[in-house]
């Protein structure tokens, strides 16, 4: 039976490409919060991931006097599927760090951290963007994504890319005149808007390099540059189209929460337009701020699942 | 002085990232075409591009009992400043396979190649999609390209990119229902489209992916699909409005050539919106296919460098 008294020790993990994130609480309440450097499986291979992992866990267990712990819950990019579930529990069982081990999707914990374990759906605007729901009878669906190529709408990435080709038309004059001409330059420290080209495409992470300059779009959009206002808003309705598609899959019967977090919903004007939009379709909806980070939403889950685990079992004994 | 008699040997060189293009010429009659692989400076370094181009000439001089020959020009892309130039210039004179080497920007042998040194304009949609042009002065101007990430509108990539987005979103739900969608499924052979992603995205080459996609896209817009043919039509006329104001820039006084290369071209719709937008703002123009591939560019940009310095040698020796 697990451990469900007040000394339960429980890790949730928040394993991203760009940051990893680590949990270490007394039940519910956070004792610590480490965060690392992120680990993405697909580039340096399942093996490392494990290894760097481990370390990451093990520091923290060691700075409160701890070898192991009762239960070790992560969640990431990547792992939505059963087969890559497992086979990531199985790898960290074999490091006999916790007695129990679940392993499973970045949205599924990114929605019990947003909600608590409610129903609804959690939108992200980061350097990316995604969106996640669940809905009554807890399933799962996700909607945009897709990375930075070929999707993200409304990411940081997103807004600084649409931020420099507006800033790249009005230099060559194909483009309406907009003060992120004289910005894009600026910020890239070039002369001549060819330059900009290497500065792009030598980085390791084209997306983190524009998703830097959306915070200067952003600030120009505040400013009342008129393209630069476009941009913001439409990557905002961009992304409340896709949220309003979502909400209407999942057919909630009760109440409609909406969750949101990630760097661009600081800004008013992306904020405000993506809840205008979405509250068009959906007058009564209950949007705010995500109630805690996904590395707190895999504990809940943890915890959330041990009770559930123990209430069946105390019913088997007792029959 | 240089070699200007029939017998004279030169060599043009279409340096490219994902080609390289050598002809070997006797003075203007093209004698053996060589296409080999790629090489990215940036990439790769110069050393490597020097040592790479070199076995690849001096392939083609064997071939013919060669092993030097009067002149040898380059173009490549990354080599419009002067020190770049000169750099690779230097570089290939070590290497001895030509009495005069000449390095030029991958605009210059273009618009060589494509209007036989006639001032007008070229355009480029292939992978990539770029504007370069030339003043009755000789003055080059660019527009467009910028890459994958936030340029190279209306490009096979381009193109491959929308139409997947547009697959996505009738997935998804938040976009237009269109035969994107099943053909997406099928060209990727996946049965979910979140299983598209890592063929993006772990292929060293995405643009070149989803460029190969645009050819399927194309076909379904010929099929009538309406969501395809917007996404067609759309990347001719994004082309089109870069490829008149740069036409605006170089202020032609007399006839305006416009020519057009790289295998969107061959689709009829993207040709004809193309044609018609650009036909709005000139009537007049006169647009056909590129005359010549831009290695031979190079070759007739070395005969017109020569017969030019023969001219200025023999008017000083008369003098």
């Amino acid at each position: 039976m697990l451990n469900l008294n007040g000394s339960m020790w429980i890790v949730g993990v928040d394993l991203g490409g760009s940051k990893v994130e680590v949990i270490l609480a007394r039940r519910d309440r956070v004792v610590s919060t480490f965060r690392g450097e992120g680990l993405n499986r697909q580039v340096v291979g399942e093996e490392l991931v494990v290894i760097k992992l481990c370390e990451m866990v093990n520091y923290v267990l060691r700075n409160h006097g701890l070898v192991r712990v009762d239960m070790l819950v992560v969640g990431g990019a990547g792992l939505g599927r059963s087969r890559e579930q497992k086979s990531l529990e199985h790898a960290l069982y074999g490091h006999d760090i916790a007695d129990k081990v679940i392993v499973r999707s970045d949205a599924e914990i990114a929605l019990w951290g947003a909600l608590s374990g409610k129903p609804g759906v959690v939108v992200i605007a980061g350097t990316g963007s995604i969106v996640f729901g669940m809905n009554e009878r807890g399933r799962l669906f996700r909607a945009g994504g897709y990375g930075y190529v070929i999707g993200d709408d409304g990411s940081g990435f997103w807004i600084g890319r649409e931020g420099l080709r507006a800033a790249i038309a009005a230099y060559e004059g194909w483009g309406p005149e907009t003060a992120l001409k004289e910005l894009a330059l600026k910020w890239f420290t070039v002369r001549q808007m060819e330059d900009i080209i290497p500065k792009i495409y030598s980085d390791i992470s084209p997306q983190r390099v524009l998703s830097s300059f959306a915070i200067a779009v952003i600030q120009l959009a505040e400013n009342g540059d008129e393209v630069a206002r476009e941009i913001v808003e439409n990557g905002a309705a961009r992304l409340a189209r896709i949220t309003v598609s979502l909400l209407k899959k999942l057919r909630l019967k009760k109440a409609r929460h909406l969750r949101i977090t990630g760097g661009i919903f600081k800004d008013k004007i992306f904020r405000e337009k993506f809840m205008a939009d979405v509250k068009a379709a959906y007058p009564k909806i209950d949007i705010a701020p995500a109630e805690h980070p996904p590395a707190y939403g895999a504990v809940l889950l943890g915890l959330s699942y041990a009770k559930e685990e123990n209430a069946k079992k105390s019913k088997k004994s007792r029959s």
